[in-house]
């Protein structure tokens, strides 16, 4: 069968999946801001808004541990939400309701007869990007060949996720190779933004962003190697972690790049609150991954780091550096001032805060992205090769919607032709890393001489993207999030802010780094990100996160006091 | 300069570096077993021989930080008594008396001047694999080509030591490439066995084996990638731990196929107790290495873990399986009594002994033994080239000294003829091991079933080598240690017993796993092996070094009250 047969046949059994009675009427298309649709579509009761409205997750827990709300209701109000944001965003990719309710019962059932919960997450529906394989399911990852493809094993996070009692509901959109930091395949087709469905919700775990954003899963996971995870939590204004190389389990999980270990991928959730962060990677690393998942690092969770005993202890005095710029794509206007509130809000908070001195950055982007295309795309060739689907080479929709300027992406004139490298090669691109990761660490030791707290800066506050979500096929820079995944730390986004139309106007500038920083620059006028969220990462040292969800505790109530105290003025 | 006769420059340049009264009357060719001869040789005066002689590290250190000793003369004692042992077995490589008794004065006056030590390893002599960089002395590394290399910066492991206050006193030999279970090459030549000095003392750590044994050092430090400091640890008869990857900092430290991460290198001690692989693991993670070695993963030295937390709590009852055979190669009846008397020891200290099922080993052998060659040789031919040095192709010493029987080493069939991969074929062998690593860890979990703990096996305890030191030259079978580094597992090496003429009897076989196991098992006469030591490996899962070492002083104190009850019979 042709591969575009089987596509529009694989999404027609998608549609089908849908219960009928769940779907909705669209809002007009000149409504591009759809993110409290959710509410005014009239699907869903008064108690299912009030269950998933419901951000705070203790409570949430607390609920369904009590029996307060029965895992059933609670796994049926968020799958209805979930659809609902489907029909928004087109953000789901696997969707099997009866099997959720069947483990929402089983759940349900458990807590009544055993009177005490399953484990740490009893009863709550978690969603997965479509990598996390489930026993008896398809994983089709973006890919025409995987069609068909159903899993003989539930990957070690899923089997993590059922000891803990949680309930895995759906899958979510991902982009074909997910080495884009948008979210478009052949398959299941392209997930737009809800704060505005003009603009892309990221990638490549897109999905996640949009069903998250929209309340349509309290905790989302996703992948991480290049930005993953922090771009479509920034573009949809949610939370996230990116934690440090196998600190959670991977194993099981499909991958692109499957078995490259440079610079590996690593997941983390995607949720509404930094609370939500803490409690699902406390559970999971509570759980002792590393006797189901190999590659796991024994390091439990400990409650010193988390109250910061190698930052000051609890209330400590802290030092914060802002990476204004990279020093290879400047930020845009509103990241600016996105940084510029976070400094206030923490100097508010009697935290010092400091500038970060970008080091070598473009070098280690070169490495990184080299590293990435080390097999001169075989990969990819061979997974498009089974099927025939051709290799997507642009995010850009068909048609040309957006008149904007074309962007060559840099990483690609840093980069150079790909081509297929060998295995003493990419040793020796192994050798730069390692001595890139030595200079940025002793980089920031030395900033103990400009802090007040006799130690190194803390964490660094920066933006993810040099912009908030661009229009589709438009979303070029991995500059800002690739640096974290090359050097391995442990960092959170949190939203600060969403674009302003008065407050953040285009500068004016002469001088650019490159070509790309300039098409950047060029594109930018605040009516093309209208409603467009704010965020900004919070990056700590490696296999710290503990450290860095505590630190981003403190800097997401600062941010809060601080917006809430302006608001008063 | 030819490649020989800079080698002979540079040898004869060593022997111009030692003092020239510390030249001792060698003992007669006759005399194969030298352990002792230090305190015959007339060199040490009564002092330096209660100094040198003390095994507790924990009375060294006492002795050193109230200045009982001081470290003038406790490393003037260990540096004699090293160049007593190089003038035995050829045990050093970098010799540099004045600075490092300079050093000693230094930490000397600091601890008068101050009244408080450096830190934990204050005035304690390190002696350490020609591997780590030392500012202003070479690395040579067993590479003509590397001679008159001086370092610009010290190893983070140096640096460590140095702020830990101990006095690094002494480099030493290692084969060429570092991919041999030998220490023989073209600069500093072979290093011997001080047991029996007609045997290989190992490698490819091999002088700080024969180093140690002769109690020329009180902590050696080594590395391991296939067995190297376990296979001379056991050859030498000492202790040792090889740790998880990136639980110690390696940053700095030349190394053969650098930038080769699929099964990465590891340093650790080798010392004359397992208290005192303890007191240096500690000292070394205490120091938070973290914040010289990005690639040291954050996870602080755990008392809990050391208390054996995950195995059931201090005194508690363990259970240990022991691999008497490995299913390639059988380990040869000497190695058969330690394994026996390890088990009769640990069940009269009240624990459950199992016996082993070898899972899938030929496979992990075959894909580990692969990724080492995975450049093709490319690694080693470019430093050969350099300076015009031949690649060693055998250990076995010119002239044909010994009448055995000579053996293709197995891996060499298994892996076929060494070619140059290319990365996605790398990233290919990337994803076996991880299946391979997942099936071994679901292998161990299962053991469970076979425990009368509640918990799967606490730890392996399996042979390092299937033969005691044999001849030199016949060091081929890695078999047992390499798997506990593809499987990245903590291990830690003891000595159990020596080879005995009466109780170590051949056995009849007549199947044979392989080619190897044959020419093995053929080779072993008792013979052949007078006064080898025989030693075991303890074997735990990834990062549980310090339950490793805690279940290792149980294994020892079981041991030792076990022969010296049988003695007393």
């Amino acid at each position: 069968m042709d591969w575009r047969e089987r596509s529009s046949a694989r999404k027609k059994k998608q549609q089908d999946q849908i219960p009928k009675d769940w779907i909705i009427n669209l809002p007009p298309d000149s409504c591009l801001n759809v993110i409290d649709y959710p509410l005014k579509c009239g699907l869903l009761t008064t108690r299912e808004i009030e269950i998933t409205e419901t951000v705070d997750l203790d409570v949430t827990l607390r609920n369904l541990a009590t029996a307060e709300w029965s895992s059933l209701e609670v796994t049926t109000a968020f799958y209805k939400r979930a659809i609902i944001a489907h029909q928004l965003t087109n953000c789901l990719t696997e969707i099997f309701v009866d099997r959720a309710l069947d483990r929402a019962r089983e759940v349900d059932e458990y807590l009544a007869v055993n009177k005490k919960v399953i484990g740490p997450l009893h009863g709550l529906p978690v969603s997965l990007k479509d990598q996390f394989a489930m026993k008896g399911l398809e994983t089709i990852m973006g890919y025409v060949a995987w069609i068909g493809d159903y899993s003989q094993e539930d990957s070690v996070l899923v089997q993590t996720l059922y000891d803990l009692g949680a309930v895995p509901f759906v899958r979510t959109n991902v982009p074909q190779t997910l080495m884009w930091g948008e979210t478009y395949n052949h398959v299941f087709g392209r997930t737009s933004n809800p704060y505005n469905v003009f603009l892309t919700a990221g990638g490549s775990t897109g999905g996640e962003g949009a069903l998250v954003a929209l309340k349509g899963s309290p905790i989302g996971i996703g992948t991480d190697i290049g930005g993953s995870v922090r771009i479509p939590s920034t573009f949809c204004g949610i939370y996230t972690l990116r934690p440090s190389y196998e600190r959670l389990p991977y194993f099981g999980a499909l991958n692109a790049l499957e078995g490259q270990e440079s610079i590996s991928s690593v997941l983390g959730p995607m949720t509404n609150s930094i609370e939500a962060v803490k409690i699902f990677t406390k559970a999971i690393i509570d759980a002792k991954p590393w006797q189901n998942d190999p590659l796991v690092i024994r390091k439990k969770w400990s409650q010193g780091e988390y109250e910061l005993e190698d930052h000051g202890g609890i209330g400590a005095h802290l030092c914060f550096a802002v990476m204004w710029d990279n020093g290879v794509v400047q930020a845009l206007p509103p990241l600016q001032r996105a940084m510029r509130i976070m400094k206030a809000a923490l100097e508010a908070a009697g935290h010092q805060v400091i500038d970060w001195e970008p080091h070598r950055h473009l070098e280690i982007y070169k490495n990184a992205e080299t590293i990435f295309v080390a097999d001169g795309g075989e990969d990819y060739k061979t997974e498009c090769a089974k099927s025939g689907e051709p290799l997507i080479t642009t995010m850009r929709p068909d048609g040309g919607d957006h008149e904007l300027p074309l962007i060559k992406p840099y990483a690609q004139t840093l980069v150079g032709k790909a081509f297929s490298r060998s295995a003493f090669q990419l040793w020796q691109l192994h050798k730069e890393k390692r001595a890139l990761r030595k200079s940025y660490l002793d980089h920031w030791q030395r900033t103990v001489e400009r802090t007040d707290t006799g130690r190194p800066v803390d964490a660094i506050v920066s933006p993810a993207t040099a912009y908030p979500a661009p229009p589709h096929g438009l979303n070029t820079d991995s500059f800002y999030t690739t640096i974290v995944n090359a050097m391995d730390y442990a960092t959170c986004c949190i939203p600060v802010t969403t674009v302003d139309q008065e407050l953040d106007v285009p500068i004016t500038r002469e001088n650019f780094y490159n070509h790309e920083d300039e098409a950047i620059h060029l594109m930018y006028k605040p009516s093309l990100f209208v409603d467009a969220p704010v965020g900004l990462q919070v990056i700590g040292r490696p296999q710290e996160e503990e450290a860095v969800i505590a630190m981003t505790e403190i800097v997401d109530r600062a941010v809060k006091k601080y917006k809430a105290a302006v608001e008063r003025l």
